[in-house]
């Protein structure tokens, strides 16, 4: 803070890429208060405080979409500190044709907010686009029943673009907000028409089969609703979001559940072979059971290890999946949906 | 894109099928340009930019329900662009009849709006239909408790239709918004009267005993009442999902708890066997331990390793079933319920 | 659908029972053109699409609750196709008396609103107590800690209780809506004063000490708001069953840490025993340890197998012990609520 | 309900007690029909249905607030039907002298106004310091992490004064609508101001400095916002609730995966020492190995046994360590943060 | 509370700042009784009742934001019982400067009332930025994949500044209604002009290029938008906690399922080795197979032991891959996309 005050020192000033309705662009730098001299505005108006906004002050528009600021007069189009931003290539290369090209019928100020409003659109649009396929993807992977356990970085990148995807709603939602608010103002609207107010000749011309209030409420509204679509498909994605982790969930457990009963399985048969493999340590022990020269014997006792265990092993399995798989109650949730299908049959 | 300028390199035009008030159908191709001065529009009036939309402008009313563009003026109703988009069948079958039929004595914009609303309203209706069995049926069968892990396909299911929903509520939401703003705005509605502003001798005739505008509301008010049951029953639908998610849970967990103590059990056992077992493996070393004569020995320990794993076993499953099932709280929560009840009472 | 062509095939006709201010009670079936005429209602006012509906047209008051579709005029209650619906017995035992009684100073239109509000309102409510008990018993089984697993059944019904309670709900909310809107509109409320624009005599009598339409507002927000309590109770206990569906799966978890932390303690004895019987085994072997012949040998390695397996399972345990209980954090929690006392303090 | 029809089998009739604008007290009995003669208001105005309700009729106000019911005249305030509610205290104690005092410089109905909303936020306030600090207690010894299992008891309260919160919000919410309700119609509080209309020589005194109407509403309005901000707070106390569950998950998951990592690490000692067990079982089969006579091989076979288990479970656990903590992902997570201290610098 | 009473028990009284508009800083104490005198107030405007509310009242504007008390007189800036909250630093080295500098062309009451609006979101900036940067370091520590359990004081710290967070959202929730309550009449904003009222040269003066009312909305508006910006931005932290949970979780249970696993691979080799180890048991038993004396059954056996365990094991290994990586489902959840692409392209 201290280093830009002293590089500040002096009076502030705006580097200004200045576009006229013919289409020539120049640029240059200006100090603030002659600029607000020039324009007739006072130096709380250039002020762009917040990140979203857009208003009318003594026949000028004033603008700001989060890094391009904008002033938009009957005649020019004033773009403030433009450098440093990544605009200089949408600036000269669409901004500038557009602004001259006289398709439209609509004074000057029309075409200039038109401009500056879809680049918004388009930013916004591209961040969401940016955003949609890798969660796509990551969730397509994610969701994969095959994999177990291999989440990690996929977690992180889910985690990183959910925050995007969130910041990205919350600047619709300013900007859906901003637009908004200027709808429902009448004043505002027509405020907004600079030419009606300054050019009464280019507006009685023009006025004869068009309401200029009405067009920039369209023209408003058109972004309002293309923000509103945006706002929409983020939505959609976030819930998609919600949704897939609840999969991840149930896949997780279901995973678990499987293996759960496979390793019961496997203790069950461990079991059987140990109880029954204890007969073979009591006449491995070195004592006397009066048995020991009979050889039918080895053979019996080796059998019966081994087949009770197995017995002993299906015993348990057979009990397993009695206890897993009840006696089962009737599909009453079938029934409910019958009985509400009477419901909504009377309807 | 770039092929897509080539092909249009002409000047844009629309394929149109023209439904006069009479019932006939023709069908042709028409420059935007020349369409645009026959009905005394602008250009950018037949921008369709926005999926939803519906509008009167200049005496005619502009709609965009999905892929469905039309223009209805007072005497014909124009579908443009109707090629490829699967409307054919209805646009034929059942749109023309519909127009022609005198039943309704109001004025030909009310036949041809009611047409394409309860079109619009219908394909809502048919997409809810047509996701609504299949996730009633997935849900089915992923709550039923029988069922231990064999998910996977029918969770995909689940994603893939819960995405449709989600799509249909923002569809619907959308729908029902477009119709609203129109309602709260009287002007509006008086604007979509086409025939009380063109055909005086048709409107006087027809005022005798109805008001066109409250007409119209009736109409738009009957398509949001229609839409927003489809809203309502969407969602229903998501919260259904919801609740079965949470028994999916349940019953997940509910399943492992049951193997976790089956498991539980079983690894008491084995760790009774191996105690005892550990007792025949000590006299089954070479070491001397002056029993190796006594016949009596080898049966009164191998008597002693079994039923002092039996015992073991037992007391482990006893403190278990203590551990498991605490000596138990008084039911708190019935008390809770006397409580709130004495307070309902009171009201 | 064919059938009901066929059997429908005459002119639509409506059973109608009619109840008169007086207490007299008719019933007969009538075609709807014919009562459309009788009343000077159009077709298309007697079509009763929406669920839910209540307007005035014509000084008659139209209005569907549900399966009940009823016309109230100044004179008399005309109920139609109140056949098969289960009314029956509320319309002869209970609506008849109610309009027949003379303790209402106000006119017949009220008395007739009145009992029909309270019917719907009486449906809403008896609906909610056969739903509200099941639900909370069913809770009060799954909360309960002692339970580990059975609880298949229970979540059928709970699941299929808490999609009657959603439904439940969206009627609640339907109806409250179809309420609100009319206590919006002061002319609507105006409308459904029937006898204020019938009876001049009737009504200046009775406005004497009386406005129509102040009493008519008063008795739909009264229906407006036992709706609303209704509504109030059917979200608290969708509340409840959030809040007791957390409780579950704590304790479904905590039994299962409860019997793993007994699992892990039984593998730890069960791993010394292994570990000490490896000492065992090997002197089991066949081969010359040189030891065979002295007598102490074997109770000396006998008593380290038991001991050493005793001790070792002791370490093991204490080691568990520490693990689960670290040196453990100072209550910052604590520290956190004075510091929020604090701050609330100074409010 | 028969005994309350025989009870009540004479005409209806309240207990009132009646305070007048100089502080005494009354209390008798009195018929319904009489009592609205007396204030020349209609029965119906006396029911009381809603639990919560504030309304002005006939220069009284008449409130309901859950068990107490009032009517406000210019000169006394009557509480009716005050017995059994525990009411007794405060109306003594409390109510008389608030109303005697004359501290206050506005006419009676604000006084008994002021007292009885006063009574209910108090009301209010007391339920939810009577719930903050016992789910505050619960939570502290829940997020505790060395508790592993002993929650039931907790959960059981947890969830009895999770509906008593819930029952809690509602109460408020209904009681800060019917302020709200009042607040937004100025009719209705010109209709509150009882003296205004009734004791003009009051009214034109006072009103020199004061306007009656608008300290109404900054009564009202003091009401609404203290009760704003108990409803903030019981809001604030679910979230907590929500915030602690999901700890409490974490908490319970964390354990079990300490536990489970142990139990693998024993199950892998478990492992070792059988499959190197196996050798010694080997040995000491009755079976020929022509190494019996070598001393040195039992120590041998012996040190192979332990070294080899030794060995292999220390290969196991670095396997275990490797495959739970893998290479891992660089700290993506800080970049998106640092990314987005990007995007908001340039703001 | 009797201590309180004790100690004031004299009249109440404030201690006072006072900044009049040329800069200069008084302090003295002032009972209530005085200050209300002085300034034309009623005692009961000077009771700050509510933590946050800004309100004119006879020419004055008087305000609170949590501890900060202040009466805005179009001369001075009381600011009331300063002491002992912190603010003195802030008052003497920050407010006095603010309110002196002349570089604002406005009244008075503009400079005083930016500057406290200024403080309050300062203070919660401040706020905002405390809990932040924890709660994003907890959360990056906690959604690391290598950590298992050492999540302990983590999750109190988590615990702890969520509750900071959630109370800070209320309190600018609170700070932005009751400015958006005044942006919302136009009347409030008019009174609170006060120089306008009073002193008409000055007013005249100034007027003849600044519209007062509409600076006090612009400057009000602003702290709106910047107290919505700290909203917004403590809504994203709330929902970054919200999806760090989910990755925790799906962390944990990640980690569970790989552990899980590779415990039950190994209860599969411990499974094979005491199923071929039974074998070696058998043959250790004291009893006759008449195989004793041949040299090759030894090795044979031992070898079949081994062997057998190895190969037994490998197949329940390919099992247990079989079943958890099943012959899988196409990849419907692609084919979604696709077809919902196409459904988008249609628009």
């Amino acid at each position: 803070r201290v280093t830009d005050a002293i590089i500040s020192s002096g009076p502030p000033a705006f580097v200004v890429m200045k576009f006229d309705h013919e289409g020539n662009v120049s640029s240059y730098e200006k100090k603030k208060t002659e600029l607000c001299q020039e324009l007739s505005l006072q130096a709380r108006d250039l002020r762009f405080q917040h990140t979203t906004s857009l208003t009318a002050r003594n026949n000028c528009i004033i603008l700001r979409m989060a890094s391009l600021k904008a002033i938009i007069t009957p005649q020019s189009l004033l773009v403030l500190d433009f450098r440093g931003l990544g605009l200089e290539r949408w600036l000269v290369l669409e901004l500038a044709p557009q602004l001259a090209s006289q398709a439209h019928s609509l004074p000057f100020e029309f075409r200039a907010l038109e401009a500056i409003l879809q680049h918004k659109v388009n930013t916004l649009q591209t961040r969401l686009n940016e955003v949609e396929p890798v969660i796509l993807d990551v969730l397509e992977s994610l969701v994969d029943p095959k994999i177990l356990s291999a989440y990690r970085g996929k977690l992180h990148v889910l985690l990183q673009y959910g925050k995007s995807l969130s910041e990205l709603e919350t600047d619709i939602r300013v900007f859906k907000d901003s637009l908004l608010k200027i709808l429902d103002e009448d004043e505002i609207i027509e405020e907004l028409c600079l030419t009606k107010w300054t050019d009464p000749r280019v507006f009685e011309e023009s006025s004869l089969d068009i309401d200029h209030a009405e067009e920039m409420e369209l023209l408003l509204e058109n972004y309002y609703m293309q923000t509103e679509e945006l706002g929409n498909k983020a939505r959609e994605l976030k819930g998609l979001i919600d949704d897939s982790e609840s999969v991840i969930f149930i896949n997780l457990d279901s995973h678990r559940n499987v293996m759960m009963r496979l390793n019961l399985q496997l203790t069950m048969g461990s079991f059987s072979l140990t109880l029954f493999g204890l007969i073979g340590v009591a006449f491995g022990m070195n004592l006397t059971s009066n048995l020991e020269e009979d050889p039918r014997v080895f053979w019996l006792v080796t059998g019966m290890m081994f087949l009770g265990s197995g017995l002993m092993w299906r015993r348990l399995l057979s009990f397993l999946g009695r206890r897993l798989e009840p006696s089962l109650n009737p599909p009453i949730w079938k029934k409910a949906l019958r009985a509400s299908d009477v419901r909504t049959g009377v309807r």
